[in-house]
């Protein structure tokens, strides 16, 4: 199967989940600069997990530029990912309307977790796929990031009930660690491309 | 007419339907975890309804990969099946809400019973296009979980009356059914293209 | 300009519109059948809304069917467009709410009515583009419903005052109209594609 | 990069953040017309941010239409472009709910100043690209527009205090500014790519 329409589908799932949370931005009725303390960690929240949504569009996109068929499996695998990101803004919700508390930090940890395993298994199938991804398993390389972050997660959520602040500094640092630009898939795609392009020298 | 502005259609309305559900999993002011209590059956209702809305879309998408072209009346087949599917988070919130009641129950397999009437409906009216669609015909076969879910959805419905318990296994046990993975379209699909353009050997 | 992108959005902003009409049916915690009683009336309003939605998504895009290229004006004679079609779930909305009151009555018929003008305004800067439409054109041909749906609304607008019941029946009137399959804009597309096509016998 | 995928992903964003501001003109349960008079200023921040979403729309439909591959970090200035447009409804909202108060009318500036600001930082972005895009850059030209517009929210900003209608005014002006045809880009791109595809006369 071409993957034109997953990546229809999860993009339209991915851009609505992106701006529900903003929904969750309640407009105060008072028009003072203080109608909007209750906002502020709504809106931190909001920024957090609007780049982890962004990170997951991108490294998505990126995967599924190196992917040309995808079996019935990576369907599945696809909307369990899209599962657990869509869970993202209830996570979200409830550690601002908590004022990033100790539970709804774990739980926040509990979801990203669960997302990267999911992306995980999504990235296993296609690597699996009869034929394989060569293009993709060298672009991965030892897929460092993908390995370290749900250790962080893993780090984060028990210590969420040591320290709230903690957890959310884990998070925001597995968020920078994938926003740093990271060329591997896309300059060896292009180069592996251009490789089977040009047959011989 | 072509599929693809049909198909990017119905992945949108199919997206937002899948996320709006997210939206009743209202979060919480209280930060322990028993403030997550209300909220359990609300989730489970959305697993559920996540899977169905998945697995109609992914039928969906296996039906169009073998329709290039499509009439008037297919439009609105497919309109009257996205109709009964955007019911589905509301069967599911008054399911949620009410903690499996036996009538929402009830109606929740009336909402699944009218969407799998309309997925058929659909499905003829692609099928009998001028000129046929052999390759979907031959794909879906006996068409048996086609034929069996509807069954199931009508033992269920009156079955919440006595135990709501066993409406709603009824109504997991068909979606674990199509779950399954069903390879038929997609081998079939694959071989029968693969046989239209390699001509003769 | 190609019209992918203008159809994509299009798609994007009617599949929501379209679906947060139902955001509109609460579902109530009151687990008996008394519950849905104030859920009839938004229900029989979305199913009205519903249909309207569906009818300009269809005509959409058999228009942009026979459209290859659009000028800017057209873009925003498109947006101008979808101004009024989001509009129709706050009217929607109204109607439900109030029971299909007059004044609701009223202002759905307005918001129609303004759509209406709104597409035929489209329509027209699609037809006078350099180089004219001609396949469109003569697929519109006298576009008699066209003409006649902006009088129905006309009509209906200050007999909601009168009688909020004939006003919506003549809403529904005009979408049962739009529903029976108008086979002109499809047959003639194609039939002028395939003379175009087949340069001469 | 292909930009297929950034276009739809954005259109996606862009369709659902000028929708979602119709979940706020909320239905009154009263059926007077002066059941309306609390919707009117909504409607008004409605219409302007409406309009606003669709200047930018149609501003990155151009763009993208004259740019073939993209860059990490463009999905990056992209996103980031996304979120500060996340952020119009909500300011809307605030506008709305306060009939325009001063510090609300503040804040939409400081929204759209913002907006811009990354709107600027995508098209640097795709201007520095390597390799360039000649084509957007020649039909920019001196981009009059994309520079005054940031200017003028400068002025509104603290001018809002003063008097939040000239606050107001200057939004409504620099929409109006940007909906006058801008036929720049539109002309010279066709202009340019008809130029590279016939080589020479």
């Amino acid at each position: 199967m071409e993957t034109g329409r997953l990546e229809a589908f999860s993009d339209g799932v991915l851009a609505i989940i992106i701006t529900i949370m903003v929904l969750d931005l309640h407009a105060p009725h008072d028009p003072s600069f203080s109608g909007l303390q209750g906002v502020w960690p709504v809106l931190l929240g909001y920024v957090l997990s609007f780049v982890y949504v962004g990170i997951y569009w991108n490294n998505h996109h990126h995967m599924f530029q190196a992917t040309k068929h995808v079996s019935g499996g990576t369907l599945w695998a696809n909307l369990h990912l899209l599962f657990w990101l869509s869970l993202i803004p209830f996570a979200t919700s409830w550690l601002g309307a908590t004022h990033f508390a100790a539970r709804p930090a774990a739980i926040y940890g509990v979801v990203l977790l669960m997302a990267a395993i999911a992306y995980w298994i999504l990235q296993q199938s296609i690597l699996r796929a009869p034929g394989g991804n060569p293009i993709l398993a060298s672009a991965l390389g030892r897929d460092l990031k993908g390995k370290i972050s749900p250790v962080f997660y893993l780090v984060a959520i028990p210590l969420s009930f040591v320290s709230r602040w903690i957890a959310c500094a884990l998070y925001v640092l597995v968020a920078v660690m994938w926003l740093i630009p990271d060329r591997r898939i896309e300059e060896k795609v292009i180069s592996e491309i251009d490789d089977q392009s040009s047959p011989k020298a």
